[in-house]
């Protein structure tokens, strides 16, 4: 049976498992990158390694998040990121160079090899043909180590693209029509993998823009072929030598095909406040526009700008609508500065800004209340752009552009009928993308060999290996579904501490009990209980990063949230699956013990606890752990196994991928 | 006996006073400018008025302060300002399209007006001969409503300018020099009449960087007589047929004469954290340098940044500094954009920002802790940069581009000694000033008939007039030197209820007594109790209108704060020295009565006030005041004063400016 690319890239790299949907696999990553908000903490575990210098091939550390550096943690976390990048061996992109997305695209993403970002839309390179995965950070810690990577093999499904787009139809609006069909779950637990004839109709900036919006789609990752359109990107780029020429197999079997017919499609539009509640633009036409912005790492390149660009000249943008180009990467910024277009824009009344995530993320340009805002971006989840009732649209460069002259919504074709000489911009590479490189410092040209730390960076805690006696005070007795939000809160002026973990865990559950982290330091740990699903929400490691520092040992707890399960597992922390009659029986401030040798319990495959209260009465708690997850355990958490792996392996860095 | 220039020009515009120094003199107001941090209060003011239009010549809006708009309160701001600006007839300049006193000069500076602005570096315009005086939002209402403008007659001072500027001397060190010699207080009380040969080796840029940071100095005003070079600047910006010669006569006399040789001057730097703190820059040179910025209403021109950019040409920015240009105006970004300077600096690796104040005034690229920012600003205070402990050096384009290039401070002389090609660049004019208007709306084009308020904007608080009997209860009884900040705390997270007097008012004295604004509501007002120097800090008007708001009739102090003071009779409230005796005697919780009708009283030129406590004994309290702040406090405060005079004179809008 032939193979599908997905499969073949990752047969390349596989180092544990087999390739069945489903099932954990083990891959070696070739690349890493984080950025600004996430690298901190990637840096400070990375430390905690206490290794030499990175193991992958490439590393890449951007600040795209915070560039407009309000506070002085902003500037003193891109500096701490900029020295852990000159000390260990990674490349620093500087704080205004762009986003990590288009930055890493533009000068290293390469077809077949593997990248772990600590970024959602990390996928974007996929349309090179490179297999591109989001991660938590402390698993690009680890792949930076040069561990494997560890994720349920997913199916692989066939989006086959048929046709070519017709005038003012755009790649945005290709993923936007997936939306549409397949709602923003459509792909949890997939890889899209595009083929079929439309595939060589669009260019690898096209290409980027659905691959980057995959993760809206929920999907691991979104992955092109490689072909002439990839070699001329490469080329353009300066890189035409790393290109390696990939498909699938004739005969690959996919778990599902989806095809796309690009003639079929016209101008969509996502409404507030989802990326799937997709519509023709048409069906929206004559909503009144009070900002647009053009930028993002879905929409930021000179590809994505350069339309917009070109509807704007000799126009003038409507007194009551405010437009922004942000653009994704200074290459882009410099190349439309440089061929006059950055001139052009600004003459139209464009607020041309600075390349960053930004506004994407509601930091700057926040809407006004009570207002309309279309971007180009690939989020607009209710309150992101910065203020709650938000109505952020999500559309093309182009739709932007036209509801930027025309004040309101409206479907550029219809424009074009209205004005006389607007025609459609098309998409246009430059000759070559010449941008300087002075923004992108090689590991050669580090100018820092050890950590700059501000007062605000501390150290990433190292758990203590699982110990054989449990037993501490019930600190905190939780309702149902507690969340990752309730555990540590995601307001801006607690994470802002996010690589402070001292400071950070004062925070701890304090939307539950504020007096909780005081009293588990008092204690000097201890466990908690939950009800049903303990820990929904976000993916944050603090939760669990936090609970470990302030030595919580366990959480009893009637079901947990699968991610954050997984985040106790990675932070040392035990979690016990207790009945409802236990649940109810337990009180805050009872005396709770785990009545075994719990370090061989745990190692042993045992799935049954009992445990003591009050020395009083006894109950069964359950725990579901895979071997690695115990292994993860036992050695305190997946920080110090994965330290105690590369010490085993002596100082040269060797790893189970290198195996 | 002849006249200075500011003489000349404030004889043409008196309505009320004699121009000697220290009298109170009125002078109309023919053009006005506000921003928007300090705009909102200024048209909610006006709308209290009930005017139908600016009675100025010309009112400018601008939006520079908040572009980043990280909250939606900011571009909430912005659409209120667009529509105050489109409802009463003033130009709206857009978020984006500059600072400004930059913008004003560019469009609408004109030599022999006056301009009165709610910005204290509103002197700007005093380099091409306009007489310019930065002054409270409240003074900004009254004249646009075409009332006149009330200032201390100040003393002229004649700074003689001779020789020329050597090479990599520029204007910045004109005023850098000038700092040197006199400190921040040597211009309280005065306006700086330049004069003297040297003049005319200065262009309009150059001589606006000397009127802007006269402010610096404490000046009521700078101002350049007006000449060939004045034409031609006014010639490049299309507006050739406003210019006016202008220049003091020749036996005018002044009140002190400095003498300036440019020829002596070399590249000076202030050190942190005083604009007077003023050395040549070998003197710190070799000081490590985390921080570049160019940017700001000082030297934010196309003039000030073409310096920097033609010595980053074909050169990088030192990998340990981040340099960021944020020009002052669009005009200066799109001329430098269609020149290819743009992107001769984003090759270079400048971060290129949006025009606007930004981070002179904290607001975005904080520097990092403990580090070293030079820029090209005019203030240096401690902390305005959003840090604590900063370390902000001022200099000019060139010294702070030389920095960029080596990573620490170093006379650009002495780096063009060690780069061979480095030559000093000297100051270029553009042909034409050929920037887009896109983002300047003036009132025919305005896009909006009524005022469009977010749910942050309230309404200006009107007072009552005053009335025969004031009794209350003294809500507070407080110590020494209680400062406007005890007031009304600056917090951005308190201060962004600026426009919200009804909101702001719950933290009126917070930091001596958080239950003073709530038992004020309940009380139905009151009064305050003070010892020496009540109101001591800034000018913040909100330290007097939200007392108001809470009921407050009058402060009985052992002295007031001159500035504040005058606040408390803008706002209606009546301020009564007492004697340490009664201070003492005095109890927060007695009820206070002022045992005369006080109305009349007031009018009738009283200065002794019997007040009588707990109806058991008795004081008397001092009310000095002169007879046009009587006519204040009588009618409720100067807004309602305003008002009701403007009501007499009936809906012509004719005022006492216009008699």
């Amino acid at each position: 049976m032939g193979q599908t690319l997905t499969e073949k890239i990752l047969d390349d790299h596989l180092v544990e498992g087999e390739l069945e949907p489903g099932e954990e696999i083990g891959i070696e990553i070739d690349q890493v990158l984080t950025q600004d908000t996430t690298g901190t903490m990637v840096w400070l575990q990375f430390e905690a390694l206490e290794l030499d210098e990175v193991q992958t091939e490439l590393a890449a550390q951007y600040c795209d998040h915070q560039t407009y550096q309000f506070d002085f943690k902003n500037t003193d976390d891109h500096r701490f990121l900029r020295s852990a990048a000159g000390t260990y061996g990674a490349h620093f992109s500087r704080p205004g160079n762009g986003i990590c997305h288009n930055v890493h695209k533009e000068n290293f993403a390469a077809p077949g090899k593997t990248l772990l970002g600590s970024d959602s839309h990390t996928p974007t390179p996929g349309g090179l043909g490179q297999l591109a995965i989001g991660a938590g950070g402390l698993d690009i810690s680890v792949a930076m180590g040069g561990g494997a990577y560890y994720v349920e093999m997913p199916e692989v499904v066939n989006i086959r693209l048929e046709g070519e787009l017709p005038e003012w139809a755009t790649a945005k609006d290709v993923i936007l029509e997936l939306l549409r069909r397949l709602s923003v779950k459509g792909g949890v637990g997939k890889v899209f993998e595009y083929t079929g004839p439309g595939v060589e109709t669009l260019t690898v900036p096209e290409r980027t823009t659905i691959t980057n919006m995959g993760t809206e789609l929920g999907a691991t990752s979104s992955i092109f072929p490689t072909d002439e359109e990839t070699k001329d990107y490469l080329a353009r780029q300066g890189r035409e030598d790393e290109y390696v020429e990939l498909s699938p197999d004739e005969d690959a079997e996919y778990a599902d095909e989806i095809v796309v017919d690009l003639s079929d499609l016209e101008p969509l539009i996502a409404c507030p406040s989802m990326p799937d509640k997709v519509v023709p633009v048409r069906e929206v036409a004559g909503e009144s526009v009070e900002q647009v912005i053009v930028g993002s790492c879905t929409n930021g390149g000179y590809e994505d700008i350069l339309p917009a660009a070109k509807m704007l000249e000799d126009r003038e943008v409507n007194k009551k609508t405010e437009m922004i180009v942000a653009p994704g990467s200074k290459q882009a910024s410099e190349i439309l500065a440089r061929q006059g277009w950055a001139a052009e824009m600004m003459a139209a009344g464009v607020n041309f800004s600075e390349a960053t995530c930004g506004a994407c993320i509601g930091i700057g340009h926040v809407p006004a209340s009570d207002s309309v805002s279309l971007r180009t971006f690939n989020r607009n989840f209710e309150g992101r752009s910065g203020i709650e009732d938000d109505n952020v649209y999500l559309c093309s460069p182009e739709v932007a552009a036209a509801a930027a002259l025309k004040g309101e919504i409206v479907d550029p074709r219809d424009l074009a009928d209205e004005l006389d000489d607007l025609e459609a911009p098309g998409v246009e590479l430059p000759d070559k993308y010449d941008g300087s490189k002075a923004d992108l410092i090689s590991p050669d040209e580090a100018v820092d060999d050890e950590l700059i730390k501000g007062p605000n960076i501390g150290n990433a805690p190292i758990g203590e290996p699982l110990e054989a006696d449990i037993q501490g005070e019930a600190l905190l007795k939780m309702d149902d579904n507690i969340t990752t939000d309730h555990i540590i809160p995601a307001t801006s002026d607690i994470l802002k501490f996010r690589s402070n973990i001292e400071k950070l865990s004062e925070f701890t559950l304090s939307r539950v009990d504020d007096t909780f982290a005081q009293r588990s330091m008092d204690a000097d740990g201890g466990v908690l209980v939950a009800g049903e699903n303990y820990g929904q929400g976000s993916s944050r490691e603090h939760a669990a990063m936090c609970p470990q520092y302030l030595g919580i040992e366990a959480v009893l707890a009637q079901s947990f949230a699968r991610i954050h399960k997984a985040n106790l597992f990675n932070f040392g922390i035990l979690p016990l699956a207790i009945d409802e009659e236990t649940y109810e029986k337990i009180e805050q401030g009872d005396d709770v013990e785990v009545v075994t040798d719990v370090a061989a319990a745990v190692e042993s495959g045992q799935e049954e606890f009992t445990i003591r209260v009050n020395d009083d009465w006894e109950a069964t708690a359950q725990l579901d752990a895979s071997e690695r997850e115990r292994r993860i355990l036992s050695a305190g958490g997946k920080l110090r196994l994965t330290k105690e792996q590369y010490e085993q392996e002596g100082s040269s860095g060797a790893t189970p991928a290198d195996d």
